[in-house]
């Protein structure tokens, strides 16, 4: 971590020290949705994710809205994700092409109810840019992606991705992998490494699968600001429990001597 | 893990799964050993080590032997490590010589006191086969190790020590190292995966200090099948509580799904 790469969050601190356990939101009505988050809330996870491919009314951009604003009431002062993942990157199908997914993105960066945009890096350059910009214009953040659900790509591929997300103009990137064996866990986990001393945005990383899990859990040790775990649903292989997530943090804060 | 490279010790498995948890002594008289290992005890490790480098009467090879028989009855039916640290090793001072410390490992072996000797490889070639032959006359166990409390060696460099220890006749080989900087604590974990695959015993490794503390929590996920942990007093720098190591041993067997 380099002076300058932290981002301050409704109290929170990311890109320094701990990394920020994250709970996704996977429910397909607005009412499950309401009734997770307030189930994940109670959990006390750092930070929300609502994963929008989930919700059956992604297509209504009021209901998208009038959620996101019921949502904010139900989770208090935790900061909030809001992510489309598409099919291609381990998401849902869903009912919107690529042109409203980007005005959707535009409406909810526009509405101030959410604190941080995740869009994959690997979308049209100039929707990226789009999104980019009209999430800055309105003081909400952007994390660009890159998942691969089939492999992991090796050491110089995975650090060029989340250099090539703070190029495009992300607040944070984030790279998640499948491993297949021992060697890429590692390789993970020296990509973010390396791109923690050559990058000056916070970064988020993980390789999924009962394989990468461990990495879900140290991660922070070589970079990654953002740990994602189950409070109420998964949204990815691999998650591990909100309260073993936290029982590990507190023994690795220990072992550097940190209360 | 490659079948056959298990070893079964006093109802503890080992290179086979989650790794067992070994604590040190490291008291200067009997009294401070035998308080010592009644403390530990009652926390709970798999294995205990003695350190005799600490141990005021290691010259005599009488009272050694007597305290092997005293630690035998306090500490139950936990497997037990003999281990004379040199100072090159990051030991202490001791007041015998190389060929000394032979005949009481001859000794300590020929007892039936203790399940493991663990000796330096990078002791004297006819030193290290005396060491293993004498040990395994009487069905005793021998881990032939490596120790670096300067730097971090690169990834083929410990693989080879890994698979020296096992060709010079270890029943089991460790490799310790000092860190300096992430990628130094990748590849003590990259080495350890890569000896995992090639060689045919258990393996035990871990980068020391503070940086390299998250390797003692998940070289397991690695191919290191012991970890030390503090039960009273701590015999290399980065070692955490035995409690701390065990609630992440059960927050990583929960991930992988076991109980």
């Amino acid at each position: 971590m380099k002076p300058g790469k932290v981002i301050e969050i409704r109290g929170r601190t990311m890109g320094n020290g701990t990394p920020l356990i994250c709970s996704p939101l996977v429910g397909r009505t607005a009412a499950r949705v309401l009734a997770e988050a307030a189930s994940v809330i109670a959990k006390k996870p750092d930070v929300v994710e609502w994963r929008v491919d989930y919700f059956e009314g992604i297509a209504d951009t009021t209901a998208v809205l009038d959620l996101g604003r019921a949502l904010r009431a139900a989770i208090g002062d935790a900061p909030l994700i809001f992510t489309r993942r598409s099919m291609a990157e381990g998401g849902e199908p869903i009912a919107i092409g690529h042109e409203e997914v980007v005005n959707l993105y535009d409406a909810v960066g526009a509405s101030g109810l959410v604190d941080f945009l995740d869009f994959e890096m690997g979308n049209d350059a100039g929707q990226v840019r789009r999104v980019c910009e009209g999430a800055h214009k309105h003081d909400t953040r952007v994390i660009l992606s890159y998942h691969n659900f089939g492999y992991t790509p090796g050491v110089e591929f995975l650090v060029q991705r989340f250099l090539e997300g703070e190029r495009l103009g992300a607040d944070v990137a984030k790279v998640a992998v499948m491993p297949r064996d021992r060697a890429d866990v590692l390789n993970l986990l020296a990509a973010t490494a390396q791109a923690d001393a050559k990058g000056r945005i916070p970064l988020i990383s993980m390789a999924m699968g009962p394989l990468g899990s461990v990495t879900r859990m140290i991660g922070g040790e070589f970079g990654s600001s953002l740990s994602f775990a189950v409070g109420e649903g998964s949204s990815a292989p691999g998650q591990i429990p909100i309260a073993d997530l936290t029982a590990v943090f507190a023994v690795l804060r220990r072992a550097h001597g940190k209360s």
